[in-house]
Parts: structure tokens; C-alpha cells; sequence
């Protein structure tokens, strides 16, 4: 048994699943701490949000995020038409599946009645007022949606209280008639530099919220290296242990090659990457030959078996 | 409880543990696959070996593998006076502790009476013959050991064989009188080219380990990227998932910054580099402000309550 969440646009479909490669939600398209971003939608100029379409989907993310939240000022009157035209902008440009990204129920229900096909809603929280608001239209349009494990209380730094949260809300998505598979948690990422355990947290709730709920899970990823430095690479590490312990998807920058790296390689050793063939054509023009390869192996002499076999193998293969 | 093994020079002391920073066993003392190496050991040239003693601890090594198996002819006359000099060399150079590597019994009982403190002896299997040879000098020199999961049938590619081999051992290494926390357990890592599921494995036997058998595990980590392009990206990946899984240590090459880097971040998001005070130091030179920080983070908005917490936070250290 596993779970499959479908996403999808008018013409195509997306799985997120534990037996699915690692789903990357492109999150550029988002005004939030971009500020001539901002400034350029606010102003009617789209000529970013266009590129930011065709750059993520040419690096390869599989849902694109669309946020319109431009100011803080009176946004239940400026979200939602700003949203419907960015959605329409960019379902106009690809049949990339869609993730409609806001804090205003208003924006998501101008979002819904826009995108086409079966988009992702970002986001449902613990909090009463959220989930009055926001299930029932995840409900009305059948759609998967994010859910964030905090509530009235904020964010909890115990793992088993943000655990609770989430299963709060798949709680009261099934009084809805919203099954679990179309629940994908955000377990919430802290920051590493803040929170010694902050790593650890995350791959245990995984696991449980994996096990126990049966839900997908996604994440703002580089939340856990702020303030760090390196700290593109150590993103990086921290999706690919994640995905190992049954991270689905992540809200990502799919322009960041140490994270798209990252992810490639755990969808490789987490048998998500049939074949190895993603990896392999990706990374064709950095094979070295098998001597060559065995040598720079530097084999241990306790693998002697193992390396036999392989041996064998290759000789095998290049007869 | 914790598991903690000591390995020890004359003079300093090195733990493998599930609450320590993974451990680097350094693999480049190992003239299998070196020919050129052999040769030079086999003449009496120990230029390279010192080269890569210096090197090895430069880079970060804890523990220096020594293995002089030069030639396949006659190891039982040849091997042991040659492992006598070589780890005589060996720890004329440096305090760090020794890792005594031969597949000849002789070899690491001359090994063991020549190494100073508590050397970590590579490696016992679950063949009778190996337990009968190796169990007895392990518990007589009271050193912890290696043991590799396989035994008279070979390796077997169920994973719940070779925890049942790893098993045997520790109860048969109990029966000499040595401790789990002595053991080291090598689950055995299959090339991810040939068999889809070899990290997984490796995973799920890690936990296993741990959680059943309370013993530390080890790993020859570059095999699971055999014949693989881009392999030192996806060995370092291994490494930091398998650690996240709770592998403690590897026998590796530290001079590959990937897999090294692997490493540090595995310890920062695992919760063992304390303070991230290791990665802090080591990547000094690539932090950037934390309003670049910010910049890049590409913050989606459904964490703005991390990030509002962060800049207070950030704000403050400014002051």
C-alpha cells in the first residue's frame, strides 16, 4: 500500500508518492521577500513571473507555486484578481500541474476557480479559522492540499505536539469527505543553525507521519541552513536524508543545482530512479571507464567478494 | 544508553558512537587495486604510504586503515613481517588510532602485536573458520573489531540474511567475551548500478542494527556507486542518508571533499556537530550576510512565521 497524491492541470498529471521520485514544487513565483518582484506584478509587468515559469520547468520542477501575495496591505481586496490573472498567465505557458500559494482564503478561492485540472492548495494550518475556511472549498473542488502543523499556539519545538497538529487536520479533512492521500503535511522546517535537533526532528516525524497518518509530506527546505554558510550544499544534504526517510516533495528552488543534485542522487538510493536511467543520462558525460572507475574506487580488500562479482559483471557486459 | 567503541593510539583516544560526529576511517594504506602501490611496498619504497598518512590526517581522517596485502602469493609468509613495518611507520608518524586490515589471520595477529593501544581490528565474518581464527585474538588483545555479514554461503542480497550473519557473530563474539559495543558491524553495500534496492537495504539494516544488535556499523561506501557517473556525488549522498539512518562510521577516502562534505553536513543536521561550530569553521569564507541570505532563501510565504522569528533573531545578534 502506498499513497498517491494527484496533482494535476488540465492536460497533465503529477504523483507525489513514496514509491514516486521526489516531487519539486518550484517555488519562485512568489513576491514574498522579492521585492521588485513585487513592485514589477504590482505594476502589471509579468515579464519575471514568465521567466521564472520557463526556467523552473526547463531545470525540471514537476508543480509550479504560484503566489500573488504583492503587499499586506488590504490583500482580500488585491490578492484575488492578481491572483486569476498570474494563474492564467502561467497555465497559458505550460502544462505544468500548480500549487496556488496563499494566506488569504479569498486568494485560494480565486485561485480554484481559475487554475484548470486538479491543482495543489497551499496551505491549511491547525488554526479554527483556517480550517473552516479552507477545507470546505478544498472539499467543493476535490483538490490535494498542503497542510502546516501549527496552530493558535504557533509552532511548537516539540516534534510530538506538530505531529498532533497534523493529525488534527487530517482529522477534520475526513469530516469533509477529504481522504488522506489528498492531505500532503508540512512537518515545518526549523532552522539547524537555531535548533540543534532540528534535522533529527523532521526525519522522525517523516517517518511517523508517514507510517502512522499514511501522508505525503513537503517542506520549505532551505529554512533548515538560514544562516549558514554553505549553505546551498547543506540543503542539500538535508533533502536528501529527508527523502531517505520518506519526504515526498519539497518547496524548492529547482534553479539551486546542489539541491536538484541532491534529490537526483536520493531518488537513485531510495530505488525511485528505475534503472538508475535519470541519473545516468543526466550525468553521462562524467563516466569514467570501469578500470578507471575501479581504480579511483580504492577498493577495500574486505569487499574483495563483492568486487569480484562486479568484475565478472562488467566483463560480462562488455562482451 | 548509548553505544560507544574505543579505539585507541598510545596516545589518543577516538570513540565511534551514535552520539558522535561520524567517524572517517581513512582507506588509502591499501595496496589492493594499487598495483603500482604493491610494487613500491613489495621493494621496501614506503614513500606513498607516508604521503597518505600525512595526507589522511590532514584531511580529517580519525582512524587510518593499514592493510599490506601486496600479493596473493603466499600472504601467510609474506604479509605479517610486511604489517609489522608498515604499522611501525605508521604510528612513528602519527598518535591517530590504527585500523588493522587483512583477510590473512597472521597478518592481524602480527598486526596486533605490533599497534600500540586499542587498534580496530578489519575484519571477522560469520565463517566458522574466521570466527575460530579471529574471535580468540579480538578477545585475547581486548580490541574492538569489524564484522562483515557474510559468511561460508557468501553475500547474500536479503538484507534479513545478513542481519540474521551480523547476529551469529555478536553472539559468538559474546561467547569469547566481547561486548557488543566492541563490534562494528559492515552491513555490506551492493553497487546501486546492479540491484535497485542496495540503499534501502543499507538503511533499513542500519536501523536494525542499532536498535536490535545496539552495535555501531561501518561500510565500504564507495561501492555503492560502482560504475556510476558522477560517483562521488552519489557516494556522499549515500553517506549523509545512511547516516541519517544512524551508520556511524565509514572506510573511506578523505581526500574526496564530496563525500567529506557529506559528512559535515550529515553531523550539522544529525545534531553531532555541536553548535555547527565544525561546518561553521570549515565554511567560514562562504557565508554571506543574512540579508543575502534571505535573498536567496526564496522564502515561501506558508513559513512566514519562521522567518519573521528568524530576523528578530538575526536583528538582535546584529545589535
Amino acid at each position: 500500500m502506498t499513497t498517491h497524491t494527484l496533482v494535476a492541470s488540465a492536460t497533465r498529471e503529477h504523483i507525489i508518492g513514496f514509491d514516486k521520485p521526489f516531487t519539486i514544487i518550484g517555488e519562485r513565483i512568489n513576491p514574498t521577500g522579492r521585492k521588485k518582484l513585487a513592485a514589477e506584478m504590482q505594476a502589471g509587468n509579468f515579464d519575471t513571473v514568465r521567466a521564472d515559469v520557463l526556467a523552473q520547468v526547463a531545470a525540471g520542477a514537476h508543480i509550479l507555486d504560484v503566489n500573488a501575495g504583492v503587499t499586506a496591505v488590504n490583500p482580500n481586496e488585491t490578492e484575488p484578481p492578481l491572483m486569476r490573472l498570474v494563474l492564467e498567465i502561467v497555465q497559458s505557458m505550460t502544462d505544468t500541474p500548480l500549487c496556488i500559494d496563499s494566506s488569504v482564503s479569498s486568494a485560494l478561492k480565486a485561485g480554484l476557480e481559475t487554475a484548470k485540472g486538479r491543482p495543489l492548495v497551499n496551505s491549511v494550518t491547525g488554526e479554527e479559522e483556517k480550517l473552516e475556511a479552507i477545507l470546505p472549498l478544498v472539499a467543493k473542488y476535490n483538490v490535494p492540499v498542503v497542510a502546516i502543523s501549527n496552530d493558535e499556539n504557533g509552532i511548537s519545538e516539540d516534534p510530538d505536539v506538530r505531529f498532533e497538529v497534523a493529525k488534527k487536520i487530517v482529522q477534520r479533512a475526513a469530516d469533509h469527505g477529504i481522504k488522506p492521500w489528498d492531505i500532503v503535511v508540512d512537518p515545518l522546517v526549523m532552522p539547524i543553525g537555531a535548533m540543534g535537533t532540528a534535522g533529527q526532528q523532521v526525519f522522525r516525524l517523516v517517518r511517523r507521519l508517514r507510517e502512522e497518518l499514511k501522508v505525503n509530506t513537503t517542506c520549505g527546505a532551505s529554512n533548515i541552513s538560514f544562516g549558514m554558510p554553505n549553505r546551498r550544499a547543506l540543503t542539500g544534504y538535508f533533502l536528501a536524508m529527508a527523502a531517505s526517510h520518506g519526504m515526498t516533495s519539497a518547496i524548492m528552488n529547482p534553479l539551486h543545482d546542489e539541491d536538484m543534485h541532491a534529490i537526483f542522487g536520493a531518488n537513485v538510493l531510495n530505488g525511485t530512479d528505475r534503472n538508475c536511467k535519470f541519473w545516468t543520462n543526466r550525468f553521462r558525460e562524467m563516466t569514467s571507464g570501469p578500470s578507471a572507475a575501479a581504480q579511483a574506487a580504492g577498493l577495500q580488500s574486505s569487499n574483495e567478494d563483492i568486487e569480484a562479482r562486479r568484475k565478472a559483471r562488467e566483463e560480462r557486459r562488455r562482451r
